[in-house]
């Protein structure tokens, strides 16, 4: 990782190598922060506009003050600027400010893409269950920066050798991975957990939805056990940072290669480009 | 709240009041980070061994570097001289550092003791129940910064007209408040739920089961269902800052007032100036 450039509400460009944060902001002290992860190509923030409308969605169901977009907006377009860097990544967090005279703040971090995507779609990626259980309502399809559990779950799944954990929820259910949505296919018809179960709301799932009606796959969002994932004809997660990418295995069972996956990038940087 | 004094590992006394912690911090970006709230009578922080072990055991669950407690101390003596306050309360943060070249680092948060206390525990405490169904097993017992949910469930208690939550487990089983235990009376017997239901091995409760029994009680640790406490002879909850703070209703239903809260109470004190 490097962090190319970070922009601050009230402070501007600021060193990215110096503290920036004050050590009582509550998204420091209690995981009171909501963030976005926008993915940029050749300059342009892909799909701002759904990531602002999240972020401002998750600061209401954190009950942090409201988000103002318009000035977030502009502080990532001085944050790409100040980058140099046509082809990143976006991150934007929203905190209430310190625990004394809070001042709700915007900070906006851009760093580099990822080295290893290209290679890591080359291969696909190898899925370690972890059950989680019920999504707690209150808190439920929220992208908060209490992140512990699902960074502890990647963790554990690296350590099982595998690249990344599928949360599932009682009774087996497949949920999501913890920084992706989990899709899968059989036949002509693509399958994606239900909203309902709590899960994040992807912004990459959105338009993989649209992009999949387009090119003639039904797109099917229910409550599935993880057996249908594990019998499906191919398989694959998305997200902004790796877009879509194929699973080829989860708990060590085989996961067929499909042509659905490959499409599907396709069609997202087609939309990217365009 | 008064940030009174504030010292970072590698940097010692810093100004509270600029920041001090890097916007790629692990514990900001994603909430990996491990804390403990400690309460300082006459100058000197009451159990720290007993918090800088369960520091130690957070960090390992987070699969966070390891805690070397010794330093930390020093930082907490440090902090605690720059403050010059002999009753206040001292937060210990350890995070595992930025994203680039990521060296684990400690902050002491020297804070007032919230004004209210007194006032709060001559009225006592009213509840708010949240159901959260199952504590992951991953992270149960773990306190890590990645505190919204807990957070969210104050707020919405607030928003009820109450002063705090009380976290259910499925089937409406008493799990814990999201800063303190719980425990409530029958006779001579204080019940608590036990800590395989995933909940936070206070060291307020520890030290409670302790003088609880040399005061003549019986302490039962286990699972037990909402309508317990509610028909209980008195509740209260445990924590470090709030000490023993009774609870006089839970959504709207009165508990009764009783004599165990405040003999635990004076009991606890007694400890604390020895």
């Amino acid at each position: 990782v490097t962090l190319l450039a970070l922009a601050v509400s009230g402070r501007g460009i600021v060193d990215p190598d110096a503290p920036a944060v004050f050590a009582d902001d509550e998204a420091f002290l209690r995981g009171r922060g909501a963030f976005e992860t926008v993915r940029v190509y050749g300059g342009r923030p892909f799909l701002l506009d759904a990531h602002l409308d999240r972020l401002e969605a998750s600061a209401a169901r954190l009950r942090l003050p409201p988000v103002d977009p318009e000035p977030v907006r502009a502080l990532v377009e001085d944050a790409l600027e100040a980058s140099g860097e046509p082809d990143c990544v976006v991150r934007i967090y929203w905190t209430p400010g310190r625990e004394v005279d809070p001042e709700p703040t915007a900070y906006v971090l851009v760093r580099d893409v990822p080295g290893d995507l290209e290679e890591l779609r080359a291969r696909g990626l190898l899925l370690f269950s972890v059950l989680v259980g019920e999504v707690s309502g209150l808190l439920g399809g929220v992208k908060s920066t209490s992140y512990a559990l699902n960074m502890v779950a990647v963790d554990e799944a690296r350590r099982r050798g595998a690249d990344d954990a599928l949360f599932l929820g009682s009774g087996g259910v497949v949920l999501e991975c913890p920084t992706s949505n989990t899709w899968w296919r059989r036949d002509q018809t693509l399958f994606t957990p239900s909203l309902d179960l709590g899960i994040l709301a992807g912004v990459t799932r959105g338009v993989v939805v649209e992009v999949a009606t387009e090119l003639g796959y039904e797109v099917a969002e229910g409550v599935y056990p993880i057996e249908n994932l594990t019998a499906a004809e191919e398989a694959f997660t998305t997200s902004s940072v790796r877009e879509v990418m194929p699973v080829v295995a989860v708990d060590d069972r085989p996961i067929a290669v499909g042509s659905a996956a490959k499409e599907l990038q396709t069609g997202l940087r087609l939309l990217s480009a365009g």
